[in-house]
């Protein structure tokens, strides 16, 4: 059976296509979800992709993900910037964690520069647009083969 | 048919009335709803009201607002403080937003005195208790006409 | 014989119209005072103008207006950010007192996004242009009823 | 009939006995519970427990403490070192609480080291593991006799 | 003929007596002038004093007080905080210049802890209502001795 | 023979029932000691006390404590924010030592706010008033045991 | 006719050559305004110069100047380190600043390194003593053509 | 019988007259607590003398002062920036406490314009050289006529 | 001809497999060196690396890459954290630039955890050991197709 | 012989013209370097120009001005707000030194604002476009006159 | 008669060789009093070590050194970080003062980083264990040779 | 064959002897490197020295002294202060490295009192002139022995 692997996005990323198209892009959460299926396909590895806006049940997921995924990717959204929980979660289960943002958070305002997913993320891409997702999945096969 | 205005209330505003009284007044949260829908009748708007304590619902009220409501009247309560999850979904949704606090934050606790919602709402009215409903109600409907 | 409620506008303000119009809007500041004047009769209030540059004037103006007055509207302009010596005065006379700014000062500098004024006001109105005067009467007119 | 204290369990503390042991120990949360529960019995004082991930059901579960219960003991995971939310719940219900940490939170990363919720607490307990629990649950008891 | 020194009193001191009287005490800036020119006179020493709430009026009175006087005592109010121009007039008179404060400035807010004319002065004097002129005036005739 | 614990009481304990009642309570320090030695004995542990407001005697104690003694229960006063030779002997000796405050440092002034000895300690109880000593000796037996 | 350029000499610059002449120079002021006026003959314009303590007059002057003159030479003095009332004026007027120092601020008290006026000031010339003028003068002159 | 007030030298005080001429002065401390003694003795108070380099012992002397003292006049020394133990052992006897400084705290190093025994004191004087204590003493006597 | 895309190695990259393998791994720059121009060629692109321990030399070799690469890839090594000079070069050949790193740079030291290169590359890739490189390398071919 | 005037240009200065013209203008290097030569002439200077990317030269051409050169008039590039390296070496060699800036460092991001060339430079100029260099020239003439 | 030479150990140093060996090594104080004393009679110099852990009574220690000593070697211990009062003794006696440290401070805790000696001191030496003291004694027999 | 220690000088130190003398002492670095050699040589050891002004070439001979040196002596001049580079370097070669300033550099302006390189070397000495080096060279033979 194939190894699965969870993609998770956080708050707003339901917008996508529609939120400020300047700095997130144009297409859609559902073409990237799509996108990152069929790489999943030709690699051998099973992607689920799910969206929340609400930081609790992203903790929900990211525990529950031990028993089923071998590895997360995880755009958090605004959360990125101070939810400890999320970090807490990532840290307990210890699965390989990717952090992707799709615009470069380093050329935003002073608050977005600052993950506090980062430091127990296995790493973070960041400012590729639909192109981070692609690179942080290809980076989490690489982390679980 | 009327043009919709939707006012959303943070987390412990349900308690009005019996929250801290010296600080919050002693009306409930009900009777300001009422005098909202009430102003908003006498000017021709529909005024929509909700309460909730959870921050990725508020998030997904914003985002749900965009098909139905002209404008948003928001205090953000305590989320007003940290919530990028909330700003980033005022951001995507475009609809005017006015900020408003029945406190004066900026005669209160170093920590209430930034706000991450300001930056992206039209504009903000604090310290005059449920005045500050009324007023900021006023302000959204000078928004849309 | 009505109420008298004063309104002061600080530096520069008397170049509304022609001043960074983008920011602050193309209404000029006799505008601006006819239509509070004529609000202020609507609710039987008595509106006074008054706008000057110098700091030590504005702290005058605060002073005698414990004599006449029975609430101060103010914008502070540029001083809104160091004047302890406003601030004091308007502490000292204990008028209700409301803060308005035309531009929101949360969505500009750093520097304009702390005011050493609104801990002493009874509130504070900012980001809805001319409007902000508007409200910020109909919040004093409230306090003093 | 016996008073009753309410014992909230944060983020990620559902995972106890698996989440970084070297951190946090190895006993469960069941076990935890189980052992509140019997302290409270023999101190005349029933113990009710509750788990949740979302930080809005943590403030609404202290909103309804109000009516049933006469203390809470909290250890609010993540949400510690930001959540106003939960911060304001506290404050509004007036009920004594104790905030407790498995771990010395003192004596790591420097986020950690500051707690929004403290101030509102009646004290604070950390560092203990399981006994900092028991030890909370004692003070909650002492602090309604 | 007597040596004279110059006593001037910073913004809101013509309130003295009516303004914040917990903080600032009860004597109006009329009791306390006279003693310190009874005082003065006692010593052999002229005190003229002088009130003004104009920032740019300090200045100038600080340089010309340069001809005329030995000395001054200076409570600049709300400028203590941020007035560089007044420092600067202080620096460059180079008269023995005593700084007063009725208030303690150290017990109340952050902002009024840091005094940006102290440095230019000979020493400052703070906390002991009027008496902090008394003694200020001491200061100052023994310094021009 | 009965295991020991040291309990020390830094600088100013020796006031407590006359120094700020409202902050520290009541009782006096005599009462509390007999009430620890009391339990201490319940629990088959002997518990030593003693108080100095010297820095360096503290120092000294938590040296010597080595031989003797199995546990620190120990509140640094005055010292806790700043006294690192007192957390550097705390490091040296490696004795389990309970950090103990009578009031909630956390709702009170910024700098009481900060320990310097918690990060050496293996817990902290702040605010229980005398319970605070009860509650922390019971943990340091529990350490031992 | 020719162009005019204003000077606005700010607080304390009127005892130039008096005044800290180890830090500021030996030079009078009427001896720079009259080595302006006559720079200015000679590449056909007309200088104009001015000194006023007052910040509020500063502001004045600035917003009188937009319509006889075609750029500013302001040295603001002590002003230059917070008065956004200054600032805000340059910015209105839209005519092109030169702001310039006799001193070389950033060699001095930490707090003369920050100017409020040069992020409106088209440029800025420091520590060149009166030549600052001078090459001040140049600039504008530049600006102009 | 005459009322006492209590003058404690803190460390380094006993070196006067040789330590750093340029910052302290020529005059010793023997000197300057017999010019005490003998204003005191006019007023009709009875002044006693102190010095200790110990900071715990400076926490004894204010202890102990409450039974025997109207009033103390305090010189901290270097203990002035961080002795929280003296600042508490003040707070809790609760006499009128003056600090004094022979030099100008406020013209020295960054690290010394911080008092944490202003908060609790009366109030403070700093700058005056021996007259800091002359003036000092004379505040003092003023608190406990 | 193929498009070419110049991959630049900073200071201490030239030790990799030798420099602490913990953190960075025990691959050489050589191996990676050839393992991206083997992708490079599979994906029709021409990949050149230079490796130099000198930071103008870097900027050089951005400000050359002008005129013959499409796409620059880079490990500013300690540069990341200070060089405003490699990140004006960046800034000024306007050249899709990919900055990537061996280490997860934000579970690091405080210092490594800003990067002033960020704001002006198109995006960053951090934490994925010689795999860094290689998405770096895919995300630059991304960008110009 | 003319007294000789070393110009040196640094890091990514050579682009001029190239680079983001809409910051920099559009002259190039080549051009200032002949305008600053001719305006030399007819000082009866002779103006020398160098530009190197590499901040080690730019210490040693320093160094080596000593024996050659009157003075410098320097545009240290993005090494202006790092290189203590360079600040160093102007402090050696005690040549009068001028710093100018094609941009006004002011109005740009928050770290240009800051030089630690500054404060050992004789005067800073900047803001003027290439007229910077101009005037920089002119003011170095004017100090080894 | 030889020269003398006082070391001076701080707080807990009285415990090294069992105080955390892995920072300060397993040397006992007493032999490295006696390498020093054998250094010190090798080198003409006599040298006298003492301990305490009372930081007044380091500085009775300094102050009277001045009578009998050439130089002081001292290891502040704990007290590096704050002690303004050691830090005072030193600059009033004006003997020549190396300060050493066992362990590398700057490799350590943030708070660690900071010593308040230093700047008094003549130079610092640490992270040599024992060796800083020797080096520290060689340094000092050169300042007074 | 002898070991081999080599002693790097960072930019500047060329300069020596004519540099700033009061601050870096008369003594050329000829002399220096002499006298460390024959110290060298008497302790059996054979010192190499080196100097350069370019970072990148620091970097590159900590790089290869890794092959031929036992350990290193570096006085990293003003890149002591940001030189992550160097930092690097230092780490990866792993070689007993000694950091030594001549001046005391916590006795001196703000932003020299931190060393990016001091936590990664062996020790550090600074402050005792050119003996500064001699004490180096010893703690480093002493290193290696």
């Amino acid at each position: 059976m194939a190894k699965k692997i969870l993609v998770i996005h956080g708050p707003n990323l339901n917008l996508l296509g529609m939120r400020e198209p300047k700095i997130y892009g144009k297409v859609t959460l559902e073409k990237i979800n799509a996108e990152l299926k069929k790489i999943g396909k030709k690699e051998g590895v099973q992607v689920d992709t799910v969206q929340t806006n609400i930081e609790g049940e992203i903790v929900g997921l990211i525990q529950k993900a031990k028993k089923t995924y071998k590895a997360i990717v995880i755009n958090p959204g605004g959360y990125t910037h101070y939810s400890v929980a999320i970090r807490d979660s990532i840290a307990s289960v210890k699965l390989p964690t990717v952090e992707v943002h799709l615009s470069n958070i380093y050329a935003r305002e002073e608050f977005r520069q600052k993950s506090v997913i980062a430091p127990v993320a296995a790493g973070q891409i960041s400012g590729f647009g639909r192109n981070s997702y692609i690179l942080g999945l290809k980076a989490a096969i690489d982390l679980i083969n």
